[in-house]
Protein backbone atom coordinates (compact mmCIF):
# COMPACT_ATOMS: atom_id res chain seq x y z
CA UNK A 1 0.00 0.00 0.00
CA UNK A 2 3.06 2.06 -0.94
CA UNK A 3 1.14 4.59 -2.78
CA UNK A 4 -1.48 5.72 0.58
CA UNK A 5 0.40 7.76 2.76
CA UNK A 6 1.12 5.49 5.15
CA UNK A 7 2.75 2.01 4.13
CA UNK A 8 3.46 -1.03 6.20
CA UNK A 9 7.17 0.43 7.79
CA UNK A 10 5.87 3.56 8.40
CA UNK A 11 2.90 2.28 10.39
CA UNK A 12 5.50 -0.16 12.47
CA UNK A 13 7.33 3.01 13.60
CA UNK A 14 4.48 4.78 14.39
CA UNK A 15 3.24 1.87 16.69
CA UNK A 16 6.81 1.71 18.18
CA UNK A 17 6.85 5.88 19.03
CA UNK A 18 4.11 4.52 21.52
CA UNK A 19 5.79 1.32 23.23
CA UNK A 20 7.70 1.90 26.46
CA UNK A 21 11.45 1.20 25.41
CA UNK A 22 13.15 -2.08 25.59
CA UNK A 23 14.54 -1.75 29.23
CA UNK A 24 14.06 -2.30 32.63
CA UNK A 25 13.58 -5.57 34.67
CA UNK A 26 10.37 -5.69 32.75
CA UNK A 27 12.70 -6.26 29.51
CA UNK A 28 10.97 -9.71 28.37
CA UNK A 29 7.49 -8.29 28.52
CA UNK A 30 8.13 -4.85 26.30
CA UNK A 31 10.41 -7.02 23.87
CA UNK A 32 7.38 -9.41 23.27
CA UNK A 33 5.37 -6.54 22.80
CA UNK A 34 7.88 -5.13 20.15
CA UNK A 35 8.52 -8.41 18.31
CA UNK A 36 4.97 -8.99 17.78
CA UNK A 37 4.00 -5.52 16.83
CA UNK A 38 6.93 -6.10 14.53
CA UNK A 39 5.38 -9.62 12.49
CA UNK A 40 3.38 -7.05 11.33
CA UNK A 41 0.52 -7.81 8.32
CA UNK A 42 -1.42 -5.37 6.02
CA UNK A 43 -1.41 -2.60 8.67
CA UNK A 44 -5.09 -1.90 7.27
CA UNK A 45 -7.16 -0.66 10.28
CA UNK A 46 -4.94 2.36 10.59
CA UNK A 47 -4.25 2.62 7.51
CA UNK A 48 -8.00 3.11 6.80
CA UNK A 49 -8.33 5.63 9.94
CA UNK A 50 -5.71 7.63 8.53
CA UNK A 51 -7.66 8.14 5.23
CA UNK A 52 -10.92 8.37 6.77
CA UNK A 53 -9.62 11.06 8.71
CA UNK A 54 -7.76 12.91 5.77
CA UNK A 55 -11.11 12.92 4.22
CA UNK A 56 -13.11 14.57 6.70
CA UNK A 57 -10.09 16.96 7.62
CA UNK A 58 -9.65 18.11 4.34
CA UNK A 59 -13.54 18.91 3.75
CA UNK A 60 -14.20 20.46 7.14
CA UNK A 61 -10.72 22.73 6.49
CA UNK A 62 -8.52 21.40 9.67
CA UNK A 63 -5.60 22.58 10.21
CA UNK A 64 -3.37 19.58 8.58
CA UNK A 65 -0.50 19.89 11.47
CA UNK A 66 -2.82 19.70 14.05
CA UNK A 67 -5.17 16.54 12.84
CA UNK A 68 -1.97 14.43 11.78
CA UNK A 69 -0.60 14.52 15.29
CA UNK A 70 -4.10 14.03 16.98
CA UNK A 71 -4.57 10.40 14.44
CA UNK A 72 -1.10 9.17 15.23
CA UNK A 73 -1.58 7.81 18.29
CA UNK A 74 -4.83 6.20 17.75
CA UNK A 75 -3.26 4.49 14.57
CA UNK A 76 -0.69 2.96 16.98
CA UNK A 77 -3.86 2.67 19.38
CA UNK A 78 -5.72 0.39 17.07
CA UNK A 79 -2.39 -1.75 15.62
CA UNK A 80 -1.74 -2.29 19.09
CA UNK A 81 -5.20 -3.87 19.80
CA UNK A 82 -5.52 -6.18 16.58
CA UNK A 83 -1.70 -7.90 17.60
CA UNK A 84 -3.03 -8.34 20.75
CA UNK A 85 -6.19 -10.03 19.65
CA UNK A 86 -3.28 -12.16 17.41
CA UNK A 87 -1.63 -12.58 20.17
CA UNK A 88 -4.11 -14.25 22.46
CA UNK A 89 -5.74 -16.39 19.43
CA UNK A 90 -2.41 -18.03 19.23
CA UNK A 91 -2.45 -19.40 22.44
CA UNK A 92 -2.58 -23.10 23.40
CA UNK A 93 -6.01 -22.45 24.57
CA UNK A 94 -7.12 -20.80 22.09
CA UNK A 95 -6.02 -22.20 18.43
CA UNK A 96 -2.76 -22.86 19.75
CA UNK A 97 -0.72 -21.93 16.92
CA UNK A 98 3.10 -21.99 16.43
CA UNK A 99 3.48 -20.22 13.27
CA UNK A 100 2.08 -16.39 12.20
CA UNK A 101 3.43 -15.02 9.15
CA UNK A 102 6.23 -17.87 9.24
CA UNK A 103 7.34 -16.33 12.25
CA UNK A 104 7.13 -18.30 15.46
CA UNK A 105 4.24 -16.94 17.83
CA UNK A 106 4.57 -14.95 21.01
CA UNK A 107 3.86 -17.71 23.04
CA UNK A 108 6.23 -20.13 21.37
CA UNK A 109 9.38 -18.01 22.23
CA UNK A 110 8.14 -16.22 25.40
CA UNK A 111 5.98 -18.90 27.17
CA UNK A 112 2.04 -19.31 27.69
CA UNK A 113 2.16 -17.11 30.43
CA UNK A 114 4.52 -14.21 28.87
CA UNK A 115 2.10 -14.31 25.48
CA UNK A 116 -1.14 -13.63 27.90
CA UNK A 117 1.31 -10.33 29.48
CA UNK A 118 1.91 -9.82 25.94
CA UNK A 119 -1.50 -9.48 24.73
CA UNK A 120 -2.29 -7.31 28.08
CA UNK A 121 0.42 -5.04 27.78
CA UNK A 122 -0.40 -4.19 24.51
CA UNK A 123 -4.10 -3.71 25.03
CA UNK A 124 -3.26 -1.21 27.80
CA UNK A 125 -0.44 0.95 25.74
CA UNK A 126 -3.11 1.26 23.85
CA UNK A 127 -5.43 3.00 26.30
CA UNK A 128 -1.73 4.94 27.61
CA UNK A 129 -1.56 6.24 23.92
CA UNK A 130 -5.39 7.18 23.11
CA UNK A 131 -5.21 9.22 26.81
CA UNK A 132 -2.41 10.66 25.91
CA UNK A 133 -3.36 11.85 22.98
CA UNK A 134 -6.91 13.01 24.09
CA UNK A 135 -5.21 14.92 26.89
CA UNK A 136 -2.76 16.51 24.39
CA UNK A 137 -5.59 17.08 22.12
CA UNK A 138 -6.74 20.43 20.56
CA UNK A 139 -10.29 18.84 21.22
CA UNK A 140 -10.00 16.39 23.86
CA UNK A 141 -13.55 15.96 23.54
CA UNK A 142 -13.91 14.70 19.92
CA UNK A 143 -10.32 11.99 21.25
CA UNK A 144 -12.02 11.21 24.65
CA UNK A 145 -15.59 10.62 21.93
CA UNK A 146 -12.51 8.04 19.62
CA UNK A 147 -10.95 6.60 23.02
CA UNK A 148 -14.98 5.43 23.71
CA UNK A 149 -15.52 3.75 20.53
CA UNK A 150 -11.72 2.36 20.25
CA UNK A 151 -12.66 0.39 23.75
CA UNK A 152 -16.59 -0.59 22.73
CA UNK A 153 -15.49 -2.09 19.38
CA UNK A 154 -12.32 -3.92 20.77
CA UNK A 155 -14.74 -5.45 23.60
CA UNK A 156 -17.32 -7.63 24.40
CA UNK A 157 -19.91 -5.46 22.15
CA UNK A 158 -17.63 -5.69 19.45
CA UNK A 159 -14.37 -7.71 18.35
CA UNK A 160 -13.94 -10.08 22.28
CA UNK A 161 -17.53 -10.40 22.02
CA UNK A 162 -17.19 -12.35 18.36
CA UNK A 163 -14.12 -14.15 19.39
CA UNK A 164 -15.85 -15.27 22.39
CA UNK A 165 -18.40 -17.11 20.37
CA UNK A 166 -16.15 -18.14 17.66
CA UNK A 167 -13.61 -20.20 20.86
CA UNK A 168 -17.58 -21.44 22.43
CA UNK A 169 -18.32 -22.66 18.86
CA UNK A 170 -15.21 -24.46 18.03
CA UNK A 171 -15.60 -27.88 16.37
CA UNK A 172 -19.52 -27.37 15.56
CA UNK A 173 -21.77 -26.14 12.74
CA UNK A 174 -22.62 -23.05 12.85
CA UNK A 175 -26.17 -21.19 11.88
CA UNK A 176 -25.83 -18.19 9.60
CA UNK A 177 -26.82 -16.18 12.35
CA UNK A 178 -23.81 -17.30 14.40
CA UNK A 179 -21.65 -16.78 11.52
CA UNK A 180 -23.20 -13.58 10.63
CA UNK A 181 -22.37 -12.25 14.35
CA UNK A 182 -19.07 -13.42 14.14
CA UNK A 183 -17.94 -11.81 10.73
CA UNK A 184 -20.02 -8.70 12.34
CA UNK A 185 -18.09 -8.64 15.41
CA UNK A 186 -14.71 -10.41 15.31
CA UNK A 187 -13.59 -9.19 12.20
CA UNK A 188 -16.03 -6.10 11.30
CA UNK A 189 -15.62 -4.17 14.22
CA UNK A 190 -12.29 -3.03 14.44
CA UNK A 191 -12.72 -1.94 10.95
CA UNK A 192 -15.82 0.31 11.86
CA UNK A 193 -13.71 1.42 14.71
CA UNK A 194 -10.76 2.45 12.56
CA UNK A 195 -13.12 4.71 9.85
CA UNK A 196 -15.35 6.25 12.70
CA UNK A 197 -12.41 7.16 14.83
CA UNK A 198 -10.84 8.36 11.60
CA UNK A 199 -13.99 10.55 10.78
CA UNK A 200 -14.60 12.23 14.22
CA UNK A 201 -10.71 13.56 14.71
CA UNK A 202 -10.76 14.86 11.46
CA UNK A 203 -13.89 16.87 12.28
CA UNK A 204 -16.81 14.71 10.93
CA UNK A 205 -20.28 15.30 12.84
CA UNK A 206 -22.56 12.36 14.36
CA UNK A 207 -24.39 11.44 11.47
CA UNK A 208 -21.44 10.96 9.31
CA UNK A 209 -19.63 8.94 11.79
CA UNK A 210 -22.60 6.59 11.95
CA UNK A 211 -22.25 6.69 7.68
CA UNK A 212 -18.36 5.33 8.09
CA UNK A 213 -19.62 2.84 10.66
CA UNK A 214 -21.97 1.30 8.16
CA UNK A 215 -19.16 1.72 5.87
CA UNK A 216 -16.41 -0.70 8.11
CA UNK A 217 -19.19 -3.22 8.43
CA UNK A 218 -19.77 -3.80 5.04
CA UNK A 219 -16.13 -3.98 3.81
CA UNK A 220 -15.24 -5.63 7.50
CA UNK A 221 -17.77 -8.62 5.98
CA UNK A 222 -16.82 -8.49 2.79
CA UNK A 223 -12.87 -8.55 3.82
CA UNK A 224 -14.04 -11.85 5.63
CA UNK A 225 -16.06 -13.84 3.26
CA UNK A 226 -13.01 -12.77 0.66
CA UNK A 227 -10.94 -15.01 2.99
CA UNK A 228 -13.11 -17.62 2.48
CA UNK A 229 -13.04 -17.55 -1.14
CA UNK A 230 -9.61 -17.52 -1.40
CA UNK A 231 -9.17 -20.45 1.02
CA UNK A 232 -10.95 -22.21 -1.55
CA UNK A 233 -10.07 -20.50 -4.61
CA UNK A 234 -6.40 -20.12 -4.41
CA UNK A 235 -3.17 -21.65 -4.58
CA UNK A 236 -0.94 -21.84 -1.47
CA UNK A 237 1.81 -19.91 -3.64
CA UNK A 238 -0.62 -17.12 -4.52
CA UNK A 239 -2.03 -17.10 -0.68
CA UNK A 240 1.27 -17.73 1.27
CA UNK A 241 -0.34 -20.19 3.46
CA UNK A 242 -1.86 -23.43 3.43
CA UNK A 243 -5.42 -23.60 1.08
CA UNK A 244 -8.23 -25.47 2.04
CA UNK A 245 -8.11 -25.02 5.69
CA UNK A 246 -11.10 -24.27 6.45
CA UNK A 247 -12.70 -27.27 4.37
CA UNK A 248 -9.61 -29.55 6.51
CA UNK A 249 -10.84 -28.18 10.42
CA UNK A 250 -14.81 -28.54 8.77
CA UNK A 251 -15.01 -25.06 9.43
CA UNK A 252 -18.28 -23.18 8.42
CA UNK A 253 -17.64 -20.17 6.64
CA UNK A 254 -19.71 -18.18 3.93
CA UNK A 255 -18.65 -20.80 1.29
CA UNK A 256 -19.38 -23.47 2.90
CA UNK A 257 -22.76 -22.65 3.80
CA UNK A 258 -23.82 -20.57 0.64
CA UNK A 259 -21.35 -22.19 -2.37
CA UNK A 260 -18.68 -19.83 -3.74
CA UNK A 261 -21.00 -17.83 -5.96
CA UNK A 262 -23.02 -16.57 -3.55
CA UNK A 263 -20.38 -15.55 -1.56
CA UNK A 264 -18.78 -13.54 -4.72
CA UNK A 265 -21.87 -11.75 -5.37
CA UNK A 266 -22.47 -11.10 -1.52
CA UNK A 267 -18.79 -9.39 -1.93
CA UNK A 268 -19.84 -7.63 -4.45
CA UNK A 269 -23.02 -6.68 -3.23
CA UNK A 270 -21.26 -5.17 0.05
CA UNK A 271 -18.84 -3.64 -1.61
CA UNK A 272 -21.17 -1.58 -3.93
CA UNK A 273 -23.42 -0.80 -0.36
CA UNK A 274 -19.84 0.63 0.71
CA UNK A 275 -19.30 2.70 -2.63
CA UNK A 276 -22.76 3.91 -2.14
CA UNK A 277 -22.45 5.11 1.32
CA UNK A 278 -19.23 6.80 0.76
CA UNK A 279 -21.02 8.75 -1.96
CA UNK A 280 -22.99 10.79 0.61
CA UNK A 281 -19.88 11.93 2.30
CA UNK A 282 -18.37 15.15 2.01
CA UNK A 283 -14.76 15.53 0.75
CA UNK A 284 -12.39 13.54 -1.54
CA UNK A 285 -13.31 9.50 -1.38
CA UNK A 286 -11.17 8.38 -4.39
CA UNK A 287 -8.37 7.18 -1.89
CA UNK A 288 -10.56 5.27 0.53
CA UNK A 289 -12.60 4.04 -2.83
CA UNK A 290 -9.30 2.61 -3.70
CA UNK A 291 -8.38 1.05 -0.31
CA UNK A 292 -11.64 -0.97 -0.21
CA UNK A 293 -11.90 -2.19 -3.87
CA UNK A 294 -8.11 -3.33 -3.41
CA UNK A 295 -9.71 -5.11 0.37
CA UNK A 296 -12.33 -6.81 -1.02
CA UNK A 297 -11.18 -8.05 -4.40
CA UNK A 298 -7.32 -9.03 -3.21
CA UNK A 299 -5.61 -12.30 -4.53
CA UNK A 300 -3.97 -12.94 -0.93
CA UNK B 1 -15.23 -0.22 55.30
CA UNK B 2 -19.77 0.92 55.74
CA UNK B 3 -18.22 4.12 57.38
CA UNK B 4 -17.42 5.45 53.97
CA UNK B 5 -19.50 7.06 51.29
CA UNK B 6 -19.53 3.56 49.35
CA UNK B 7 -19.15 -0.05 50.75
CA UNK B 8 -18.49 -3.44 48.74
CA UNK B 9 -21.58 -4.05 47.14
CA UNK B 10 -22.14 -0.08 46.20
CA UNK B 11 -19.00 -0.53 44.29
CA UNK B 12 -20.65 -4.05 43.01
CA UNK B 13 -23.31 -2.05 41.46
CA UNK B 14 -21.48 0.90 40.28
CA UNK B 15 -19.23 -1.52 38.42
CA UNK B 16 -21.81 -3.54 36.89
CA UNK B 17 -23.34 -0.06 35.23
CA UNK B 18 -21.26 -0.21 33.15
CA UNK B 19 -20.65 -3.76 32.15
CA UNK B 20 -22.44 -4.62 29.14
CA UNK B 21 -26.16 -6.67 29.85
CA UNK B 22 -26.11 -10.46 30.21
CA UNK B 23 -27.67 -11.12 26.36
CA UNK B 24 -27.05 -11.63 23.28
CA UNK B 25 -24.64 -14.43 21.39
CA UNK B 26 -21.78 -13.44 23.83
CA UNK B 27 -23.38 -14.10 27.00
CA UNK B 28 -20.94 -16.23 28.16
CA UNK B 29 -18.31 -14.18 28.37
CA UNK B 30 -20.46 -11.01 30.14
CA UNK B 31 -21.38 -13.58 32.47
CA UNK B 32 -17.92 -14.84 33.63
CA UNK B 33 -17.26 -11.26 33.74
CA UNK B 34 -19.92 -10.07 35.71
CA UNK B 35 -19.22 -13.45 38.19
CA UNK B 36 -15.40 -12.18 38.30
CA UNK B 37 -16.81 -8.31 39.50
CA UNK B 38 -19.17 -9.68 41.96
CA UNK B 39 -16.70 -12.18 43.67
CA UNK B 40 -15.00 -8.96 44.96
CA UNK B 41 -12.86 -8.43 47.59
CA UNK B 42 -12.02 -5.17 49.78
CA UNK B 43 -12.71 -2.80 46.94
CA UNK B 44 -9.51 -0.17 48.10
CA UNK B 45 -8.75 0.88 44.69
CA UNK B 46 -12.05 2.75 43.88
CA UNK B 47 -12.95 3.69 47.96
CA UNK B 48 -9.60 5.28 47.90
CA UNK B 49 -9.80 7.27 44.11
CA UNK B 50 -13.62 8.46 45.48
CA UNK B 51 -12.14 9.82 48.78
CA UNK B 52 -9.02 11.27 46.79
CA UNK B 53 -11.89 13.20 44.16
CA UNK B 54 -13.60 14.12 47.06
CA UNK B 55 -10.65 15.93 49.38
CA UNK B 56 -9.87 17.92 46.37
CA UNK B 57 -12.89 18.63 44.95
CA UNK B 58 -14.59 20.01 48.24
CA UNK B 59 -11.34 21.80 48.62
CA UNK B 60 -11.45 23.35 45.33
CA UNK B 61 -15.11 24.22 45.48
CA UNK B 62 -16.01 21.89 42.50
CA UNK B 63 -19.57 21.07 42.03
CA UNK B 64 -20.86 18.04 43.84
CA UNK B 65 -23.40 16.17 41.32
CA UNK B 66 -20.52 17.01 38.87
CA UNK B 67 -17.45 15.84 40.71
CA UNK B 68 -19.25 12.68 41.73
CA UNK B 69 -20.55 11.37 37.99
CA UNK B 70 -17.25 12.45 37.06
CA UNK B 71 -15.52 9.84 39.16
CA UNK B 72 -17.83 6.94 39.24
CA UNK B 73 -16.65 5.37 35.91
CA UNK B 74 -13.18 5.42 36.68
CA UNK B 75 -13.77 3.83 39.85
CA UNK B 76 -15.62 0.87 37.93
CA UNK B 77 -12.73 1.10 35.11
CA UNK B 78 -9.91 0.60 37.99
CA UNK B 79 -11.92 -2.44 39.66
CA UNK B 80 -12.87 -3.80 36.25
CA UNK B 81 -8.83 -3.48 35.82
CA UNK B 82 -7.74 -5.06 39.12
CA UNK B 83 -10.64 -8.15 38.89
CA UNK B 84 -9.01 -8.47 35.19
CA UNK B 85 -5.40 -9.00 36.30
CA UNK B 86 -6.76 -11.44 39.41
CA UNK B 87 -8.58 -13.64 36.23
CA UNK B 88 -5.32 -13.77 34.25
CA UNK B 89 -3.25 -14.48 37.38
CA UNK B 90 -5.05 -17.25 38.33
CA UNK B 91 -4.82 -18.87 34.59
CA UNK B 92 -2.95 -22.40 34.48
CA UNK B 93 0.39 -20.83 32.84
CA UNK B 94 0.18 -18.51 35.61
CA UNK B 95 -0.75 -19.28 39.30
CA UNK B 96 -3.32 -22.33 38.12
CA UNK B 97 -5.11 -21.54 41.24
CA UNK B 98 -8.43 -23.24 41.19
CA UNK B 99 -10.33 -21.03 44.00
CA UNK B 100 -10.56 -17.18 44.98
CA UNK B 101 -12.15 -16.27 48.21
CA UNK B 102 -13.64 -19.58 48.21
CA UNK B 103 -14.99 -19.67 45.21
CA UNK B 104 -13.98 -21.12 41.45
CA UNK B 105 -11.94 -18.78 39.76
CA UNK B 106 -12.88 -17.71 36.40
CA UNK B 107 -10.75 -20.13 33.95
CA UNK B 108 -11.78 -23.35 36.30
CA UNK B 109 -15.69 -22.90 35.63
CA UNK B 110 -15.47 -21.21 32.16
CA UNK B 111 -12.36 -22.98 30.35
CA UNK B 112 -8.78 -21.39 29.96
CA UNK B 113 -9.69 -20.01 26.67
CA UNK B 114 -12.58 -18.03 28.27
CA UNK B 115 -10.74 -16.90 31.62
CA UNK B 116 -8.44 -15.24 28.88
CA UNK B 117 -11.46 -13.56 27.30
CA UNK B 118 -12.87 -12.74 30.28
CA UNK B 119 -9.76 -10.66 31.59
CA UNK B 120 -9.88 -8.70 28.12
CA UNK B 121 -13.02 -7.88 27.90
CA UNK B 122 -13.38 -6.30 31.20
CA UNK B 123 -9.81 -4.50 30.38
CA UNK B 124 -11.65 -3.01 27.44
CA UNK B 125 -14.88 -2.43 29.43
CA UNK B 126 -12.47 0.02 31.34
CA UNK B 127 -11.22 1.37 28.22
CA UNK B 128 -14.66 2.24 27.13
CA UNK B 129 -15.97 2.97 30.69
CA UNK B 130 -13.51 6.04 30.74
CA UNK B 131 -13.83 6.97 27.23
CA UNK B 132 -17.27 7.35 27.96
CA UNK B 133 -16.75 9.73 30.79
CA UNK B 134 -14.08 11.60 29.22
CA UNK B 135 -16.77 12.25 26.52
CA UNK B 136 -19.46 13.02 29.13
CA UNK B 137 -17.52 14.95 31.12
CA UNK B 138 -18.04 18.58 32.31
CA UNK B 139 -13.62 18.41 31.85
CA UNK B 140 -12.98 16.46 29.31
CA UNK B 141 -8.94 17.43 29.12
CA UNK B 142 -9.09 16.52 32.66
CA UNK B 143 -10.38 13.02 32.02
CA UNK B 144 -8.37 12.67 29.39
CA UNK B 145 -5.40 12.70 31.50
CA UNK B 146 -6.90 10.34 33.93
CA UNK B 147 -7.51 8.11 31.00
CA UNK B 148 -3.47 8.08 30.27
CA UNK B 149 -2.46 7.52 34.03
CA UNK B 150 -5.16 4.40 34.32
CA UNK B 151 -3.19 2.93 31.41
CA UNK B 152 0.11 3.50 32.12
CA UNK B 153 0.03 2.55 35.48
CA UNK B 154 -1.72 -0.93 34.61
CA UNK B 155 0.55 -1.59 32.09
CA UNK B 156 4.05 -2.99 30.95
CA UNK B 157 5.03 0.36 32.99
CA UNK B 158 2.99 -0.23 36.02
CA UNK B 159 0.94 -3.09 37.33
CA UNK B 160 1.93 -5.78 34.13
CA UNK B 161 5.41 -4.92 34.37
CA UNK B 162 5.87 -5.94 37.83
CA UNK B 163 3.71 -8.91 37.48
CA UNK B 164 5.93 -10.16 34.28
CA UNK B 165 8.79 -9.90 36.56
CA UNK B 166 7.08 -11.48 39.00
CA UNK B 167 6.06 -14.70 36.61
CA UNK B 168 9.98 -14.73 35.02
CA UNK B 169 11.13 -15.23 38.94
CA UNK B 170 8.95 -17.52 39.42
CA UNK B 171 10.56 -20.57 41.61
CA UNK B 172 13.67 -18.62 42.15
CA UNK B 173 15.41 -16.08 44.77
CA UNK B 174 14.11 -12.75 44.54
CA UNK B 175 17.17 -9.95 44.77
CA UNK B 176 16.04 -6.91 47.04
CA UNK B 177 15.60 -4.75 43.83
CA UNK B 178 13.32 -7.50 42.10
CA UNK B 179 11.37 -7.13 45.04
CA UNK B 180 10.82 -3.59 45.19
CA UNK B 181 9.86 -3.28 41.59
CA UNK B 182 7.49 -6.42 42.10
CA UNK B 183 6.04 -4.52 45.08
CA UNK B 184 6.18 -0.72 43.24
CA UNK B 185 4.37 -2.36 40.19
CA UNK B 186 2.66 -4.92 40.75
CA UNK B 187 0.58 -3.78 44.18
CA UNK B 188 1.47 -0.03 44.09
CA UNK B 189 0.83 1.31 40.51
CA UNK B 190 -2.76 0.67 40.68
CA UNK B 191 -3.05 2.56 44.55
CA UNK B 192 -0.93 5.17 43.06
CA UNK B 193 -3.60 5.53 39.99
CA UNK B 194 -6.39 5.17 42.23
CA UNK B 195 -5.02 8.48 44.30
CA UNK B 196 -3.77 10.28 41.41
CA UNK B 197 -7.10 10.04 39.19
CA UNK B 198 -8.96 11.02 41.95
CA UNK B 199 -7.43 14.11 42.77
CA UNK B 200 -7.20 15.15 38.69
CA UNK B 201 -10.92 14.79 38.58
CA UNK B 202 -11.33 16.54 41.61
CA UNK B 203 -9.40 19.30 40.23
CA UNK B 204 -5.74 19.02 41.66
CA UNK B 205 -2.75 20.90 40.55
CA UNK B 206 -0.17 18.68 38.28
CA UNK B 207 1.77 19.20 41.64
CA UNK B 208 -1.07 18.19 44.05
CA UNK B 209 -1.56 14.72 41.41
CA UNK B 210 2.38 13.82 42.36
CA UNK B 211 2.23 14.23 45.68
CA UNK B 212 -0.94 11.86 45.41
CA UNK B 213 1.19 9.08 43.60
CA UNK B 214 3.90 9.27 46.32
CA UNK B 215 1.54 9.01 49.35
CA UNK B 216 -0.11 5.85 46.31
CA UNK B 217 3.52 4.16 46.48
CA UNK B 218 3.64 4.27 50.57
CA UNK B 219 0.73 2.94 50.35
CA UNK B 220 0.71 0.43 47.81
CA UNK B 221 4.51 -1.25 49.19
CA UNK B 222 3.05 -0.72 53.27
CA UNK B 223 0.20 -3.01 52.18
CA UNK B 224 1.81 -5.32 50.18
CA UNK B 225 4.46 -6.24 53.53
CA UNK B 226 1.76 -6.41 55.66
CA UNK B 227 0.58 -8.79 53.71
CA UNK B 228 3.99 -10.90 54.30
CA UNK B 229 3.41 -10.33 57.83
CA UNK B 230 -0.06 -11.65 58.16
CA UNK B 231 0.98 -14.57 56.07
CA UNK B 232 3.52 -15.13 58.37
CA UNK B 233 2.08 -14.45 62.16
CA UNK B 234 -1.74 -14.89 61.76
CA UNK B 235 -3.49 -17.53 62.05
CA UNK B 236 -5.44 -19.18 59.12
CA UNK B 237 -9.19 -18.19 60.83
CA UNK B 238 -8.15 -14.99 61.18
CA UNK B 239 -6.84 -14.47 57.85
CA UNK B 240 -10.03 -16.07 56.15
CA UNK B 241 -6.97 -18.10 53.72
CA UNK B 242 -4.35 -20.63 54.77
CA UNK B 243 -1.20 -18.95 56.91
CA UNK B 244 2.47 -19.95 56.18
CA UNK B 245 1.66 -19.91 52.19
CA UNK B 246 5.00 -17.49 51.58
CA UNK B 247 7.42 -19.81 53.46
CA UNK B 248 5.98 -23.24 52.09
CA UNK B 249 6.14 -21.99 48.23
CA UNK B 250 9.95 -20.91 48.93
CA UNK B 251 8.79 -17.30 48.10
CA UNK B 252 10.90 -14.09 48.56
CA UNK B 253 9.24 -11.45 50.66
CA UNK B 254 10.08 -8.41 52.96
CA UNK B 255 9.91 -11.03 56.21
CA UNK B 256 12.20 -13.38 54.21
CA UNK B 257 14.60 -11.02 53.08
CA UNK B 258 14.46 -9.01 56.64
CA UNK B 259 13.21 -10.49 59.18
CA UNK B 260 9.80 -9.48 60.79
CA UNK B 261 10.80 -6.92 62.71
CA UNK B 262 12.35 -4.77 59.94
CA UNK B 263 9.24 -5.61 57.98
CA UNK B 264 6.88 -3.86 60.44
CA UNK B 265 8.94 -0.89 61.33
CA UNK B 266 8.98 -0.30 57.15
CA UNK B 267 5.47 -0.67 57.39
CA UNK B 268 5.31 1.83 60.03
CA UNK B 269 7.99 4.54 58.24
CA UNK B 270 6.12 4.12 55.04
CA UNK B 271 2.68 4.65 56.79
CA UNK B 272 4.21 8.36 58.75
CA UNK B 273 5.77 8.93 55.08
CA UNK B 274 2.16 8.84 53.17
CA UNK B 275 1.10 10.87 56.32
CA UNK B 276 3.40 13.62 56.45
CA UNK B 277 2.81 13.73 52.00
CA UNK B 278 -0.83 14.22 53.00
CA UNK B 279 -0.31 16.55 55.50
CA UNK B 280 1.29 18.96 52.49
CA UNK B 281 -2.18 19.16 50.44
CA UNK B 282 -5.55 20.76 50.94
CA UNK B 283 -8.78 19.70 52.29
CA UNK B 284 -10.05 17.43 54.71
CA UNK B 285 -7.29 14.41 54.98
CA UNK B 286 -9.08 12.82 58.21
CA UNK B 287 -10.89 10.15 55.93
CA UNK B 288 -7.97 9.31 53.50
CA UNK B 289 -6.19 9.13 56.65
CA UNK B 290 -8.13 6.74 58.18
CA UNK B 291 -8.85 4.79 55.32
CA UNK B 292 -4.65 4.07 55.18
CA UNK B 293 -4.57 3.65 58.79
CA UNK B 294 -6.80 0.85 58.33
CA UNK B 295 -5.20 -1.01 55.43
CA UNK B 296 -1.50 -0.72 56.02
CA UNK B 297 -2.39 -1.93 59.94
CA UNK B 298 -5.29 -4.46 59.36
CA UNK B 299 -5.37 -8.20 60.46
CA UNK B 300 -7.13 -9.64 57.41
Amino acid sequence: MSDYHYDNSEVDSLVKEYLPPVKGLQTTVIRAMDEAVENGGKRIRPIFMYEACRMFAEACGEEKDQWISDIAPFMAAIEMIHTFSLIHDDLPCMDNDTLRRGRPTTWYTYGEAMGVLAGDGLMLEAMTAAGKCAADSSNPARAAEAVRILGEKSGPRGMLGGQSVDVEMTGKPLTEEQLDFIYRLKTGALIEASLMIGAIIGGATQKEAEIMEKIGSCVGIAFQIRDDILDETSTAEELGKPVHSDEKNLKTTYVSLFGLEKAEAEVQKLSAEADALLEELPGDKSTLRGLIGMLVDRKN
